[in-house]
């Protein structure tokens, strides 16, 4: 098994020991997700320097609750990126995106 | 090359073509990983039923996030979500906290 | 002077006597505004039920950052709401949206 | 009435005219606040210069969710403001805190 899915199995054990799973409805695992994103935010309230093991525990979190979004909603992590990305290349494509910060919409 | 990194490439070269390297500064992807987290939350806004081809989409943009974010602080995603576990194993024993959705300060 | 301009200035003075009106650029606010909107979602993370207490807190820290927000910005949150809400009765007429969730572009 | 208490009953009556009252349950009320606080800082996303009718359009958008949340909870919106003041004052001293980002648990 690839080491994506075996994370996923990993994320979910441990919400399945816990019987956290009645907790886990996909709104409350998004809920969660920017819970937590906001947390890894909070790191660099103030300042664009942050505390480097705060961040890495705080983006944790956040991949944490993805792949157990991800489990719960039966997606294949990888993908769906990569299904978003085709998507995205098309928004953007590169000779019109490149060194661009703007919205598709806006190219 | 595992699978997990193997999709940590892809997304990052997705930005080097368009080099968009400039914008992603580690305060902008926590930005931007709180903004993709609310518009996934905002598929559940008024329902617990949401859309599942934009719920689909939504997650792959805070994933696709995540991971270029651990690419630039140079995170193993599968080893700093594994750390994160062992410390959450601690303050959530699975015998205090089984069908529990307390806060670990108040298990 | 009416409430709100006072309570705008009183959450103003808060900062100004702390001398933190150097870390409250713009952008800070909106990533300040955001936490603490997270943590507001926060006492409804696992249940609909939430602790009065926290709430009424938590919504008050989010007010308290949009004053400041628009104290820093020179706007006035009466008129500026007040200005949003014909936009929105144009892309929302009561007779199209009564009793409907769904997005002006989808009505 | 003052100012503040007579734009929250304008808020509210835009709801209830469009029978909205429905899906404004406090939970749905705390993820439309967060949901808007990211289009806030999604102005700021990848430049701390932003468009100022889009921060002042998004800017009334979280300050009116944050009103009705107010007028759902039967809060007054200036009062909680103030008495979270009171203990922010306590936990930021301003001897202590004068020029500091901290939090107060590192002051």
């Amino acid at each position: 098994m690839d080491e994506l899915k075996k994370l996923m199995q990993e994320v979910t054990a441990f919400s399945e020991e816990r019987d956290w799973d009645q907790f886990h409805s996909p709104v409350n695992l998004a809920k969660s997700i920017v819970i937590e994103a906001a947390e890894l935010l909070e790191c660099y309230q103030w300042s664009d320097q942050a505390d480097p093991q705060a961040v890495e525990e705080e983006l944790a979190d956040v991949l944490n609750y993805c792949l157990q979004m991800a489990a719960k909603l039966e997606l294949d992590p990888a993908e769906i990126v990569r299904k978003k990305m085709i998507k995205n290349a098309l928004k953007y494509p590169v000779e019109k995106s490149r060194g661009r910060s703007d919205k598709y919409d806006q190219l």
